[in-house]
């Protein structure tokens, strides 16, 4: 390490410090606790594609989470679990961030990397079509990670392909395996959103964005829909008179979950529990200035014990002041997103074999 | 797997269909047969460079064939072969589908990969030379895949190179490599065109392109008329008045094969056994549409045997509806071309003594 | 080898030619010559970043230098020293040559990269902060290799970063392992100026260039001073009126090395031991033609042994004819520089255990 940080927390004294040297919640272990992984749940992901939260029920998702927390926790990456196996990562849509996210995930388990960091410029992008590029997906790869600017795009390339896919963001479509990151991260925080959770212990969720047209907002509230038992209620903070659009707006309701809708984060922040931010001003390839009702910063009225959540990156919408606070859960995402791809990518392959058995504590 | 697909073909009715059940002519091992695999000859390539079909004689492309078919139907992989080896990727024409094409093929065999996926955009592109990028290329790799938009790239980087290059396209010269893949789909559709055929069995090859100028198309009728004994005729079917150029018209003349220039491949489709396409549209970076007399689809009137060829990625001129036919040689021919680029690392390299004795039909 | 090379000194005869047949400058044992490596002084090096030539004495850039020479003539790299680590390569500022140099020289040790080789045009650029990216960074590497057109690049991506980072140049700062790779050089030819050197065997070292403004030109003159034992002289060529600049200055009056300046290689030339030229018309994105009074070529008036160096890539000042004379010190300058590379690698990561311990003649 080229310098030892202990950040401390600047705005709440709690009794205990849950950061850890590094500023990030370090306790994948309280999320599994004594729990066993349970590997006929797991075992759903053998040889499917990852493309909406839709395909995962709460079971599984918190089998995926006590995966990557024990991946987080234990040196099985030593196992090489994805030896002799190569991942696709096709980036139709320039995402440095979330590639380096996916291959260092792969890499760090021994599997391969053939990579397209920037469809956009290269080959593919004169004129071949979607299908063809899955037909030849097939012939270069055991897996092909996609993003893409086009929702449409994973049900294209999905007709000729014969390995699985993980969606890693279509258009404005869905961003799964973020959501999973999302949660994982809340699961570290307030491991007891696993089960039953007393009235007083459920969460207010803010959410900063517009889930019926910003992929990552939307595979997140369907996400949290599955821990609805644990949520007393959602705001969603937009400028857009319809945030949700109609097919969120029915899910909502009849999950039954108390929600709201403001534009002026203001009005809720100094209730919320967790809040769910997002460069909501970034839109394509051009952004500008958001004014105060949706920012958050130092000063922002948070609750003692609230924390933020943010896919990065981020713009001005998220001070850096408040990075050395306990609010801060946006680093610990990010850190656990390796994990959460990790975990996906042994299910998928089917490599629970390669793993060390005596550490790992699954269950059938 | 994500689903099974079954393809079934729509237009022929042959009493045992060829394609597996990915769509593909699966049967390597027909074309291996009995044979064993000649060293000595495979020996002829360790330490050379593969720049021009020009370098192969029949009983090479064989060998690189049969040695692509084992390679394809066992698991010789696992023996990491390349081990400890690093093959420079460098386009300056860039092509993700060649490009992935030629890293999948080493990272399977464990070899390394240092890319150079975009070079017309990179520091290489401002005024260095080529023969100092050769230098370069001496201190970072073992082996150079280099495309180029140059003809005369290969010999300005040769210039100063001492590590072997493979040609992956170079301007409008060659791409022996593809020719390779070519031969190795008709080796496995027609294994008898190894040796000696009946006047019965003879092939009448059409070929949709302009041999003079596109490289491919050079490459594969320059490879073709090494199986001459196989071949009945060559039909070329161009818009290109003179599609041959002096060169290839006397090589042509020369080899004693009939063959008939035409630019409406309707003229002589209903005749073809093996329909070799391309991209003719494809004119540098911009493309435009191609009239019927140069098109393929379903109700083409194709022989009920006949195959179509095409080194991908397609535009208009192939149909996407003769995927699911048994004339769709195509699909078959990308997924070799890893395997014939692995035949050709293993030999370049002289990396025979890796191989796991006991599974390779080896002679000297 | 595609074909065999012998280079002959066009220019010079020496009793005994000291290239071998590649044309380099062959024998780092006897730089190695008896001694032993100081593993305490590598140690310093533990964890720490690399970014500027004033964190090292001459002490340490002889054992790394050293250290390079043993990688550079042994068959350590098989034993993968670096098996398990995470080199994340980010070229803010695109450089291919640079780039590959480092990406091979971590994947001949076993090392695993991820690479942002154009980060200008990917989703880093689009207003992220570098602190932010810093952040990223800790997530997904071990260590970070990172080129930048900025300056102050350095101290902000290091504002958030936790592992450590290799400055592989930033803006017109510095480029320390640049440095290292031309004294390695340098010592390869002279090895005497490792220790005391009579009056007779000093040299005179010729600069073309700006170093006050140009990050590599600015590095070696720092790290020259380290050697100001083995210099008689510094002459510094550079059409600016202030080439060195204020603290450069200071630094080299308190040196106690002679130095002149002057705008005419013509008129130094054939006094120098060591010129150290750079492509000095390459400002930015654009270049321009150089006079002769910064260019060399065979007719240049060059001592009998004098030897060129030269952080390629070239322009026209350095004449490709001196390729094949014994001045060409460059290519052997560009090879080294992979095997300090892995010096610094090693020494960073603390790999030294992984080392085969029979053959590394390390003292502590």
């Amino acid at each position: 390490m080229v310098k030892e940080k202990f950040h401390t927390s600047k705005t709440t004294v709690l009794d205990e410090n849950p950061l850890n040297s590094d500023g990030l919640y370090p306790d994948p272990e309280k999320l599994l606790s004594k729990d066993t992984i349970n590997l006929n749940i797991l075992k759903r992901l053998v040889g499917q594609s990852v493309i909406s939260v839709d395909q995962f029920d709460k079971e599984l998702v918190l089998e995926v989470c006590k995966f990557a927390a024990l991946l987080e926790s234990t040196e099985i990456a030593s196992s090489h679990p994805l030896d002799g196996k190569i991942v696709i990562t096709a980036f139709f849509e320039a995402s440095t961030r979330t590639r380096l996210s996916f291959e260092s995930a792969v890499l760090r388990l021994d599997g391969k990397i053939v990579s397209i960091a920037n469809g956009n410029s290269t080959g593919v992008a004169k004129g071949e079509s979607l299908s063809d590029i899955g037909e030849m997906f097939n012939a270069y790869g055991d897996v092909v990670v996609m993003r893409h600017t086009e929702t449409e795009s994973v049900d294209e390339v999905m007709s000729n392909l014969r390995i699985p896919l993980i969606n890693a963001g279509n258009g404005s479509g869905e961003h799964p395996t973020q959501a999973l990151a999302d949660w994982f991260a809340i699961l570290k925080w307030k491991p007891q959103l696993k089960g039953e959770v007393t009235k007083e212990a459920k969460i207010h969720l803010g959410i900063l964005g517009t889930p019926g047209s910003m992929r990552a907002v939307n595979s997140f509230l369907r996400m949290s829909l599955l821990f609805r038992q644990g949520i007393r209620k959602i705001s969603i903070v937009s400028e857009m008179a319809d945030p949700l659009g109609e097919e969120l707006e029915e899910l909502l309701s009849a999950s039954g979950v108390e929600y709201f809708i403001t534009n002026d984060i203001n009005e809720v922040v100094s209730d919320l529990d967790v809040i769910y931010m997002n460069s909501i001003a970034f839109l394509g390839d051009s952004y500008r200035s958001l004014d105060s009702r949706f920012k958050l910063h130092k000063d922002s009225k948070l609750k003692d014990d609230a924390v933020v959540l943010h896919p990065l990156a981020r713009l001005d919408e998220l001070d850096p002041n408040l990075d050395t606070t306990t609010h801060n859960l946006y680093f610990t995402q990010a850190h656990g997103a390796v994990f959460i791809r990790q975990a996906l990518f042994i299910s998928v392959l089917n490599r629970f074999a390669k793993l060390p058995k005596e550490h790992i504590p699954f269950s059938e």
